[in-house]
């Protein structure tokens, strides 16, 4: 076998993702079928099993190593009053995810997974050797935030199509290194603004529907949010067909890497737990440069954010959690890790009926 | 300290039951408060942390060893032809359980739970020598399987209240033995058609919202249990406001098993988790009889039976998890505590703002 390729160009990338192997995904059915409950008694936890079946390709799913991959990224929009923190909390968090004290760290080591961070464009760069744990920050920024789309493009479509390709190779050094699941995460002051503007563009919403508060937003804050990103729209008309033109339009760099990250677990036959808001945003530019890689995705939760039950229907995911979180950092797709853990083991552990003996199969 | 009593008469037990602790409760709550993220962003994890410092009088969440508890029990109606099963596969599970290849096992090992079987009445009993782990089986049957309800009480006023104290002293000895979380499981072919009874008298609901297909009856069947209900309801008139009468004219031993579980979690001032609609049924007899216990209830998930959403309304609980799961033994119950577990250590382990020196806190 040869070793992966993990630097494909943008094209043949895409062209190598293939839909999940249908024969797996009904010999696992068939397991389902004989084991010691009522038909299909665990509901979601079979559907997970299943899915992760036809992702592997072989006739037992499983979950190795996990990592959560954290992408960092800052937002020109941010001068436009959209959000409720300054923007160096954005590089504040990411010492803090080096330091093993945020939610995300907590979570995942709840559910036995490695945080990686990526830089993918914070605004001032941070000084690698005063950091904890430097070794789990990958330094790729793009640049140092994105420009403020209210007057320009965020990025330009090449800087949307190494964001992309950035977060493809990161992915797929991790799975290299023998990660088998892989979940989303971000990071980035102001990026429920860029997402909302992606939710709207591809997704097919107003902004009534997809801009919500954020981390906190108050009311004056809502309205101006809403009404940036209308008119940010309204002056790029981004097509939503094309996901590098939405990434680089009204994105972030961040938004990009996670795409990335998606397709990576599409091409290497991986899953990928998407986390929120911004996360699907992500899973949006991947949808729409390849609609075969939502095979690969589960969605972690649903967020609290209220636009992203409408993101979610887009992409035809249904959440696994719903717990009325809204932090992102990849904590949503972290803790639904948990589940997908009990529906591997009930596929692979229960008896059957026969093995049982227990009458009624 | 004195050592837990843990065979109180009903009337005391009942009586000694009180409020969780509101200053430890608001405790927790500051500390979330300064938690490194925006305002409560994880949500109900929160919620969840918080209410467990409420329940231990503590001033931070503990939740130690663990057991899922399933009471078993068998059912005269199901000469009434509701069930999809026959009555001899309760027996085939509980052997089941004790091999360790149902789905409450490899749930509870997933989570870390210990699974503990009580025989509360099933229909034969089971010869304990041809067991494996027979240990883990406690035999406490009141009567070999319950009366048919169409025509008469499915038990005396008095099994009713021995199968409520049974519970509780099952579950006061493994809370003695250490155990820091309960969660609740049943057992009992039929028994959905008891659980919609009390249902339908204490949740105050019709039987076309109440009284669903339980493992998978077909049409005709799911008309026959309606009806079944609705003419048992109609002929022991069983006084909603008294959890025994209830338990006693339409209930199931399994189900007053359960019931008293919770009792014993709310009296030592310990969590219980609440699986799905037949411990439900069980939780509304406890909460009839004494409404603080509800204080120290989770409710582990949503079932797919259509008639546990408003069970739990009229408990007042919100479900940790909404997977279409309707296998009950335990299983959401069993699953929540991973939520649960992540919860304690959110609560515990995510650095508050000044620690992490994060603006804006």
């Amino acid at each position: 076998m040869n070793p992966p390729n993990i630097d494909p160009p943008l094209s043949q990338l895409l062209a190598s993702i293939k839909p999940i192997d249908a024969q797996s995904l009904n010999k696992a059915r068939e397991r389902t079928a004989q084991l010691v409950m009522p038909p299909r008694a665990l509901g979601r936890l079979h559907d997970i099993a299943e899915r992760l079946c036809g992702i592997g390709g072989g006739a037992t799913p499983d979950i190795g190593a996990k990592a959560i991959l954290v992408f960092a990224g800052d937002h020109g929009v941010v001068v436009e009053g959209v959000s409720a923190y300054p923007q160096n909390v954005t590089a504040a968090m990411v010492r803090t995810f080096l330091n093993g004290g945020a939610g995300i760290n907590v979570i995942a080591r709840q559910v036995g997974a490695e945080v990686w961070v990526v830089d993918m464009g914070i605004a001032k760069a941070l000084d690698a050797t005063s950091l904890a744990n430097a070794d789990r920050l990958q330094m790729h920024a793009i640049a140092r935030g994105t420009r403020n789309f209210m007057s320009e493009p965020a990025m330009t479509r090449d800087q949307a199509e190494k964001a992309i390709l950035t977060g493809f190779q990161v992915a797929s050094e991790r799975i290299v290194q023998g990660c088998q699941l892989l979940g989303t995460g971000d990071m980035g002051i102001g990026n429920t603004t860029p997402s909302a503007a992606i939710g709207m563009c591809i997704g097919e919403a107003r902004a009534d529907e997809m801009v919500g508060p954020g981390t906190g937003l108050d009311t004056a804050g809502l309205a101006r949010k809403k009404s940036a990103i209308t008119r940010a729209l309204a002056l790029h008309r981004p097509d939503a067909n094309d996901g590098l033109d939405v990434l680089a339009k009204v994105g972030g760099f961040e938004i990009g890497g996670i795409a990335g990250c998606i397709l990576a677990a599409a091409f290497h036959k991986k899953p990928v737990v998407v986390d929120g808001f911004i996360s699907t945003a992500g899973a949006l530019i991947a949808q729409a440069l390849c609609r075969d890689c939502v095979d690969y995705m589960f969605a972690g939760h649903l967020s609290q954010e209220p636009g992203h039950g409408i993101m979610l229907r887009h992409l035809g995911l249904e959440p696994i959690l719903q717990l009325g979180m809204r932090l992102g950092e990849g904590t949503g797709a972290a803790l639904s890790m948990s589940i997908l853990d009990a529906a591997v083991r009930v596929h692979k552990e229960v008896m059957t009926f026969a093995e049982a003996d227990v009458p009624g199969g």
